[in-house]
């Protein structure tokens, strides 16, 4: 998918955000919600969207939301470093399917380091076992 | 460098900011600064800091603070992606060296990414040709 075009209001993330569609969340208020990767890069990985913005992408989310929004992906960002006490955290946001965006509908990955452990490709670990994700979602609810 | 410690006062991209060492910039205002990555991953690759924070990294960063700091990373995305016209756009940001991060100043890559070009690893196409680099900032400049 291209770097401009349409929101499309039937991403799997939209659907999460109305409930049609499962997610493992971690944390959500009127601005923001965050939910467990289940194609996970390691383990922790977790993902915070925008509620109620119609953007593709961070080029395309409303300057002035930003503010609210990033304060979201830091309270997160902590949240999962104090649960789970990574070495390191990697942020990564992708615009654009060849930046690596799959879901068009903008997210902050939000991805735990260890200093023992390579990051994985995205999905080259294959689906997580749901049942390991809530395990890890209920360690980073409990760290707000 | 651990995830958590001291804000080193003479980090590089701290002397940056004082003038003491040179770099390649692309924006600056009383917020934050941009300039071109020595060692970028891509053309184009682009780092954008705060200014006046003492921030080692994203956590730490003061959360009044993220809005406008968010606000001129998003426009110097808009100005990398208008200048160059790639397919996509990668944003990272790490927290801690077993996450990737080597200098401890709060920073986001911008990475320019195109269909037919991998995204390469950061260092491993060696340091920049300054002439080069300053041939793109000259780009991203008159995009803003």
């Amino acid at each position: 998918m291209a770097l401009h075009g349409e929101y499309d209001p039937d991403n799997i993330f939209a659907k999460m955000v109305k409930s049609e569609i499962p997610a493992i969340k971690v944390y959500e208020d009127d601005v923001a919600m965050a939910f467990m990767d289940i194609f996970p890069q390691s383990e922790g990985h977790t993902l915070v969207i925008p509620k109620h913005e119609e953007a593709r992408n961070l080029l395309e989310m409303p300057p002035e939301k930003l503010g609210p929004y990033m304060e979201r992906v830091q309270k997160v960002a902590k949240a999962v470093e104090a649960a789970l006490k990574p070495d390191g955290v990697t942020v990564m946001q992708f615009n654009g399917g060849p930046a690596g965006q799959t879901v068009f509908h903008l997210h902050f990955h939000i991805i735990p380091r260890w200093s023992d452990r390579p990051m994985s490709g995205h999905g080259s670990s294959g689906q997580a076992d749901p049942a390991d994700l809530e395990a890890v979602a209920y360690k980073i609810r409990n760290a707000f």
